[in-house]
């Protein structure tokens, strides 16, 4: 079947800190046409911290979009140039103090594609050193860690609901078990 | 730690078919200001359908954001009224053509929740009776089943990006293992 969707004109609504929005025309395979809202992101990533007693290393923070304190795993956008892996580093570096020595790619993640194009690399990140915290100015953030077995109860049973927490969380554990 | 953040003014930016954008000023805990870029949504549904010989059924279709096809599990809005249960059944009707006996609820999913109040409600779908598609008009989407055991070995490769499909369909299988 023909699925592709074209582009023939379109405008860019917004250009801000985080959302670029655009609002294109299309045509659809059946020759009609059609509005795509489309959010243009920089991409992400996000880091599953686990260290040698099975402890799994979360951050709380407040999100304004649910005006409630969520827990997830370290995260953050790319900064300009840098690699996914340099940022996984960085963003656990800063959210935690945690530096690894061992990091394992999870795949990538995309949060919402009908009208986002945001992509969130995953890692699993092992054989932890500390060092200190060293968050971004106007970040507050707290840090807390849990058995991982636990943690991966806490998401089977709905009470965790980022979902780049819930499905590198869910990865890395079931990479876990197949490599013991 | 105090973290919450309080609006002290803002903007609606766009108001669109999917996308409602909101340009708000906050007061931080440290008592500066920040402005945050906030897209509400209406909320979304997903579902796991697994027949009695366990294939997954899932759908493919054209996604503008990435000007690809992408493998997802049966997905879509909700509709104004409708509860997640009433919305997960009509969209599994809509795309799959199939009618579920059992639903099981797998939790929310918060696609961003950074700058996007998107929830996702997952469901596993069994006990399923086949009836005829009836996709919404000018949607495009090809329906296929694959063993479940295939599929997770799919997303654990890196394989399928889509997140609420990552995670709806780890959350069913580690499910479904507990229970047999």
């Amino acid at each position: 079947m023909d699925m592709k969707e074209t582009r023939i004109g379109g405008e860019q609504i917004y250009d801000g800190i985080i959302v670029h929005l655009y609002k294109d025309d299309v045509t659809l395979p059946n020759g009609k046409t059609a509005v795509r809202e489309v959010i243009r992101h920089q991409g992400a990533v996000c880091v599953v911290a686990i260290d040698n007693e099975e402890n799994i290393y979360l951050v709380k923070q407040f999100r304004y979009p649910f005006n409630d304190i969520i827990t997830e795993i370290p995260a953050g956008k790319l900064d300009a140039g840098e690699t996914p892996l340099e940022g996984a580093a960085r963003e656990l570096r800063e959210e935690t103090g945690i530096v690894a020595n061992n990091y394992l790619y999870l795949g990538e993640l995309y949060t919402s594609p009908a009208f986002l194009d945001e992509v969130i690399h995953m890692y699993l990140a092992t054989d932890l050193t500390f060092v200190e915290q060293d968050p971004d100015e106007d970040e507050f953030v707290e840090v807390e860690k849990i058995k991982l077995n636990d943690f991966v109860k806490e998401i089977m049973n709905g009470k965790i609901p980022d979902s780049k927490t819930q499905t590198a969380v869910l990865k890395a554990y079931l990479s876990l078990q197949s490599n013991s």
